[in-house]
């Protein structure tokens, strides 16, 4: 099977700033991906039994233990039909203190609960030291494809998907939390980028990672180009999910030293990326953006009264604003790109978006765009 | 054993409105509650094993079925150290969709998954209409008096809890998710209680149901009365938890035709409920309020574009705000009154609230509300 | 001088729903604008004298009197790095209850102050009737070509908008409270479209205006397309305001019978409607989105304590969010397309946007898009 | 005509935290607060000509210009029927870059006019090199008492608060902005109070500064002692403003190193202290909390990307929580405490806080928590 390309493969105009070495979350220091990914029979919906498609994502924010030693977060809800469990402790506290997991929707309580258990294991004083976790669990509706009420993603999965984290490229598309996601109507699922800024900016990286699954065909935008539109009536036969309970969560990761607020900010920039690719935020669609900062730890014990917090000015912010918006763009895009058809529950088909009529689509704006400017009117404009 | 007082047979002064029928959540026309408690062992701790102080609350909003025949609700995060599983849907949405459960920290991810299981079973379409479940899930921490590590509740207990949901009274104090709880250094748990409007306020009814687990003892506020500057000085040595990782989740109800947004509303006003008995909403405690209008319905399925929507007139809320805080302020009393001495891990005691000493203190400041008013002085005042 | 094309008639792929009549926020019916312009002297700036480049623009929500008859309102604050007074009480209430002023920053408080006393006459029993008036005001900075200290906007040229408005076409670009605004280093200003619903999704028509005044030039996407990389090339002599502190009002008007939370959901959508022409709410950006609905009338004085309000249910928005974006988008490219060249303080120049520069590119790409697909790859894809 | 004592000097319980030495949010250091008073007329109501019972109060936050050298910043809307203009960019930035003031409803364009034009003489670049100022410009409404509609509050009232700003003892009452206002049916306007935390918690002070104009008689609250439902049997006829669109405005400050996000969750605590005097932040009143810290400055120009913050930890703030609650509670009693009777509009009448009164009460409760405690039950409690 040939490899699938990236987004940029294709030659779609992706912004001004260069990426990081993998052009993924994981280009921040410290920052691990692990997936564990779910795919078991075909045919009929035999509820519990399968089709299975789907799985668990898990993203470790970096540092020995980030439940002893916290990263500073934000978060922003552009439409909340979803869930970001964790999410309301996430914006009073402005901390991420436990890995970010991304699964199914009927998931989110078992995926808590297995979290809930590793992380007493890797801190057993939790329960006698009277403190407790909250621990991040995104979610996405898979079940257009998968037995979602069956809840197949069991706590072996979770482990798994803890354990196999990596630093490094990150698998992107029909994988992990991802494996039975559609974004506008083609297979989608885990996508992931970065941006690193230059050194006259700061040199920070950013990097986000999304498990995809809103919109409709016409909808769809690649780096602006309004394909959707022409895809919807070349493909006028693609099978579509009919009800669009869809979503997206987006993780960011940046080794800028914000504070909460400026990643709640940077938050709401990666919701102006998700809308750039399509989304309308539709109002069945969860649509939740988190963040957390390398450079900020917090930790959980100590007996200082003040700390000295680095803070990136706010007269600096813009350059991680439009990489924000960037990286998500690119992020959505790769996970389009990297997947391929999929059949699930019923024979339900979803089809990998055709990356060549892209590629062709995006060559014809380049060449239209290298075109000589028409000369002004002869009349002052 | 004697039974225990609720909060206005001790003569305290708790506002101008009347209570409902069984001065609770379920003076609400078709709301149920129910418990689960579990309690087992005493001694040291041992993670896994016990003691377990915890359980779990249902509560039912009315209707045959709350998924397909959703009711009107909001919510208002006072201090976000805390969840509410599905809170972000809820406000997004401005619905109830699911019974609420409450329950310890730790327990939120089994319960949540419990939740959707039961509902999978009420609703056997689900998944194959490509429909999902995000229940509402609270939490506080009853840790100092349970082996919240040892995540005791299990499925069997969320479906105990549900099916004892029951109009009526409601049992307060060390019961359901309240089992381990306590608030400003004495046992409370759940606790509940309501107000019904005079008919030219509109005769709407309000009902509130607490968990709580918040403050320390030289806050407590008894109807505005500040006992617990004294109460603190005569119980120098009541045991105290030490770290405050408090919390109180407050539910309300009503029968009032409320919109989503009045709804949010009036979980603020709730929130001041809290704080008249002392709560300053510490850094660690979480103190969220969701609340329900019975009056109005969304079907899960329609085939109509508007509908017609009873809104009270926001004009006419400020009663409906000062019962709300009546009533969360006499939850809040009623869940410390009904609960009774008890033991936890290691050891760990917590009193009950000395309601003679409560009952004599309202007493005097009675007395001393009837004593004639000074004369004005001779000068104009 | 040659009549400015619109947006439109550029044949810039521009969604997929029709406009109303006008094209504007006038078709909502009832909804009116008026500007009042201020354009005088030139040459190095003398604060209080000028160069003056300002003004300011009324919308009449509809109505005899929108103070006695309210119409239910909502927002969204993008990035809150500016201001439209009244906006708390928007939020609150839900309603607009005054009309909404466009202006400079630094006339923000001469034009409340105006707005309050044309709204005394208009309701000359206010203040012995122990009521008040908050009106909204929104404002961006125009200082790069305006003498913003000066404060130029007087009382006469609030009567002058409120005076001047009308039902029908609207007048864009250098108008009103865009008089001095500049998009994407384009000379900008007011701006507005409009969308209809076909009937089987409820008819509804929803206006947007704007005054924008944010961005850079290589942000800007036209119809998504990312034409702004390549102006910039092409027009790097092009001149820039140095400081960015843009900023764009957007007003949504509907017919469709929203409440509150709906209007402020749909603002949020109009905010993907900027980011989609190459906003990424800088850090100095004021991005504020309001919206009203006039099919839902809440009037000052009733004796009623419920009304029965008609609302569009959740599940038929998405439309109506495709068409606000939709609406959004087009409404600043229409400010850019109206707005001609104009100089300010100190001869500071801002250009036009070369209309037939964009018009040839979007030729480009929809003769891209009308190419045969290439084959699929002989693999499967 | 003898002084009025302030709220400690009745014998109230007034929390566990001492005050400043002026027991005044000018014990912040550097903190200035200044008045202009306008009373004239009697008699009926004669639009634009009076009574006149209003003014402006300004507080300065201290340094030799806020604009240059901003202050950070946060704030909460408890219940948004109000206005404090600005404060969409002081959430947003979390800085507060200008005075603050506060008058009547609607003053406030005039306010935020003249406050504009006093900036721009104290920084004569601003409109030169393209900045621009939004004021803070807090309201309540004064109309039961004062001519609103005259709008009486001038430029040169604006000059005179900020020119009577001081260090050291505010005057409280029926002062600056707070002159025509009413709380819980008693004159009340301006309050102030302070605490100073103990050395081992931070030493830090907190300064609270009110404009109170809220709630009814019956849900008056003095250090938790419900002494509203005694007054309002005794006074059966007081006279009281019949329509309630009362508000509070209240200003923190603070030299406690605080980031935004903690300012705004103080404000939030502010709130708590509202509703502990009585409010429940009915329908129309805007109940508006803003606070700033000394100890944390932004220049408006710096080359710096990033800068070290000195920030308390998260978990040091609950004694700032609680002195905030303390403050706000006497700032408020303390307003009701200073002012004396008045009458304004059509000779309405409001009569000043009996203080005698509540001494005698807060005397009867500090006699009976001395009395001893019954003894515990026989049986085990």
């Amino acid at each position: 099977m040939e490899p699938r390309p990236r987004a940029r493969d294709l030659g779609i105009p992706l912004g001004r700033f260069r990426t990081g070495r993998w052009n993924a979350i994981t280009d921040v220091a410290g920052v691990k991906v692990g997936h564990s990914t779910i795919v078991r029979g075909s045919g009929p919906l035999r509820p519990g039994k399968g089709p299975v498609r789907t799985g668990v994502t898990c993203i470790l924010p970096g540092g020995a233990n980030v439940f002893a030693d916290r990263v500073v977060g934000g978060g922003f809800v552009l439409n909340g039909a979803g869930e970001v469990s964790g999410m309301t402790q996430l914006v009073e506290w402005g901390l991420v203190e436990t890995p970010i997991f991304l699964t199914n929707t009927l998931s989110v309580g078992a995926v808590g609960d297995a979290a809930v258990k590793w992380m007493l294991e890797q801190n057993p004083g939790i329960g006698a030291q009277h403190d407790v976790i909250l621990p991040l669990v995104g979610e996405c509706d898979d079940s257009w494809l998968n037995d979602v009420a069956g809840q197949h993603v069991k706590e072996q999965h979770v482990h798994e998907a803890i354990q196999s984290a990596a630093e490094g490229p990150v698998a992107e598309g029909s994988v992990g939390g991802g494996t039975g996601m559609i974004t506008c109507d083609f297979k989608a699922g885990i996508g992931t980028s970065s941006r690193k800024l230059p050194e006259n900016l700061g040199g920070y990286t950013v990097g986000v990672l999304v498990m995809s699954n809103f919109g409709h065909l016409h909808q769809l935008r690649v780096g602006g180009l309004p394909v959707g539109e022409i895809l919807a009536q070349r493909h006028a036969d693609l099978p579509r999910r009919e009800k669009s309970y869809g979503s997206i969560i987006a993780v960011l990761a940046t080794d800028a030293p914000l504070t909460s607020h400026q990643l709640s900010r940077l938050a709401k920039r990666a919701a102006l990326g998700v809308g750039r690719v399509g989304s309308s935020a539709a109002h069945g669609s969860g649509e939740i953006l988190i963040g957390f900062s390398t450079a900020n730890r917090v930790p959980r014990e100590t007996r200082k009264m003040v700390y000295r917090m680095k803070v990136l000015l706010d007269a600096r912010l813009d350059p991680l604003y439009e990489a924000t918006i960037e990286a998500t763009e690119e992020s959505i895009l790769n996970s389009l790109c990297a997947a391929r058809d999929m059949d699930g529950v019923n024979g339900n088909l979803c089809r990998a978006l055709p990356v060549e009529e892209v590629r062709a689509l995006a060559a014809a704006w380049q060449a239209a765009s290298r075109a000589p400017a028409p000369p002004p009117p002869s009349g002052k404009d």
